[in-house]
């Protein structure tokens, strides 16, 4: 269950495991907390997966303590390949009845104790109350080092987003009047897989009046002639980094009369935000970029979500292209560029790419062409 | 993306809201923040999914005070269909930008803020900074209302038993020397929903000395003629409720010599640990049981977990048959009693059912023969 294998070479490890250290120290953390997920999978290769018993690997940010590692004993099997002594990391393993808590936070000098984000508020409390002191959130120190990617992880996105156009290229093949959004569904994430995705993380069939609503997943609904339909669709690839990537279809001529002009802005919204993608940008200038443009078109009310999300590990994580995020970017931030417009109980539309920031620009790692795909 | 459709009967959530509420008061809680996952499902209906947005079901103690949902606008379409009129629940939409953990606890009295256990530290320390009540676990509030099933519930984890029985019923088909676990369990995978189940939640195949990793999933280990191999599925069936169930398999005889007296024995442990399961029997006395089998027959140090774990709308949940839980059995009760053997290195066996606890005595939801199976 959820245990994966890609391990990062060990100087790799070595050298995120130094500067967590170092960001939990600039920013007064006595340690990091790390519980299972994509914070830990970046950090030691594997994820691990999260039930009621604690995993943690513990870092403080004093460098002359040593870093531990919490694991129920039943579980550790799944872990042992973690080259803990090469990275100098302590492991504890525990068993049912013992004070896992405890063990996690012995030895800690007091101060902030930083866990990860998504630690269940089962394991967080606890932490906390063994502790003693405030608690706080080990996104912000760890996202310091995930934000940016390295080479190998831009090869990862890439390679993820070449598996996702495959698919979009063949959407074609199961998108038909008469058939369930459902039906179309199953279909994509079949494809999802064969076209080298681990799993179909998450398929959106959004058709007629579903794809104004940008956050359905598929129904029973069955397609028609004239819909527009969102399709929305991604996963991780083995080494874990995702995909995201959205393109809206049109089965015949659109029965709604105000589709093509609102895709046209919808496209040129989608453009502007890309263009303006590079280092020194803040975050909230691209999505004022989609944002002016959809406004200028009498959109701007149909528009009802941020601009995107930062990609990796994680399908969302930092940064987000977010109004009020004055966050400037840097080369090898990777992040979805998605603008849509939704028509309250007729049609929807988006369009989404996964973009890197360069050295002096932006390169897409979707190239699918962002015209309405008219089956 | 995981909104789920089954809706209980709005008497029945009406009076679930008004026992977490009578819970909530009697435990000196001021409100409870229910956030995506099985105890909103259980609560309301529906599960909905957690991200990175704040969804939460706020139920103040006082009755006085109405309740309140907090959903992120663009997640709410999904959502819509739960009677929040109907229960009293006011509902708040929130978008991107948004104080969400501010709009869930605005207007509520000070004292302790209980979140859902599994709400992500993201959201359990915005609440707890807006609250600035202290904070604790709705975990024990909610268990209340959930430890002991109903009959419609009990129906469902019948239903959920019988078909991962025929699932481990037709196990011969695919189990056979020269595959690998891997291919082993996407067969078992394919049955799982094939029967009944609407994902294969957890798939374990763990042949020769991976079976001595309780926790070991698949891997592409060949199985190999003389392996013992123990096979621990389920998932759940479409109301949401959980199957759970192990056997353990030997691919022709057995190639380690000790296999069969110890198997003997962890049979009698399993069913010494059913026998004496009864309303007022805690929790620890029915771990005793099976431990008390396999210390006589020198096997306690093998027994490295539990005996076993509650079931419902988790795969986990209480009550936990652990030594230290005094929880007294109860009528409704719903858990699994499973025992294991484990010879690091060499092999391992379990055998797992789940039972509810009756009237005057026990059922068992899963009914396959407990025999180690030999192929």
């Amino acid at each position: 269950m959820g245990v994966d294998a890609a391990v990062p070479d060990l100087q790799v490890t070595r050298e995120r495991l130094r500067r967590l250290r170092e960001q939990a120290a600039a920013r007064d953390v006595a340690a990091c907390v790390v519980t299972p997920g994509s914070d830990l999978r970046y950090l030691v290769g594997v994820g691990g997966s999260s039930f009621e018993r604690l995993t943690s690997l513990v870092v403080p940010s004093d460098d002359a303590l040593p870093m531990r590692f919490v694991s129920p004993a039943l579980e550790f099997a799944g872990l042992g390949h973690i080259p803990f002594d090469e990275l100098g990391v302590e492991v504890r393993t525990w068993v049912d009845g013992e004070d896992a808590a405890g063990l996690a936070v012995e030895g800690l000098p007091g101060g902030r104790l930083a866990v990860s984000d998504m630690t269940p508020a089962l394991h967080t409390l606890a932490l906390g109350g063994r502790h003693g002191g405030e608690l706080t959130l080990a996104g912000p120190v760890v996202r310091e080092l995930r934000m940016r990617k390295d080479p190998a992880e831009l090869a990862e996105l890439r390679r993820a987003g070449e598996a996702i156009d495959r698919v979009h290229a063949r959407v074609h093949e199961w998108l038909r009047p008469g058939r369930t959004e459902a039906d179309v569904a199953a279909d994509i994430a079949a494809a999802i897989v064969e076209e080298g995705h681990t799993v179909a993380e998450f398929v959106i069939v959004g058709s007629g009046p579903n794809g104004a609503s940008p956050h359905h997943s598929v129904s029973d609904r069955v397609i028609e002639r004239g819909d527009v339909v969102v399709v929305d669709i991604g996963g991780p690839v083995p080494s874990g980094y995702n995909s995201d990537s959205t393109r809206t279809y049109a089965v015949g001529e659109p029965a709604e009369a105000d589709v093509v002009r609102s895709y046209d802005a919808l496209q040129a919204a989608q453009q502007a935000a890309v263009d303006v993608v590079r280092p020194g940008v803040t975050c909230e200038q691209v999505d004022q970029a989609a944002r002016a443009v959809l406004n200028d078109a009498g959109l701007g009310e149909r528009f009802i979500h941020r601009t995107g999300h930062g990609i990796g590990l994680d399908v969302h994580e930092e940064p987000y292209i977010v109004a009020g995020n004055d966050l400037a970017l840097e080369a090898g931030m990777t992040f979805s560029v998605e603008p849509g417009v939704y028509l309250a109980g007729r049609w929807g539309a988006r369009i989404e790419d996964i973009v890197a920031v360069t050295d002096d620009g932006v390169e897409s790692l979707n190239v699918r062409p962002h015209d309405l795909v008219v089956l």
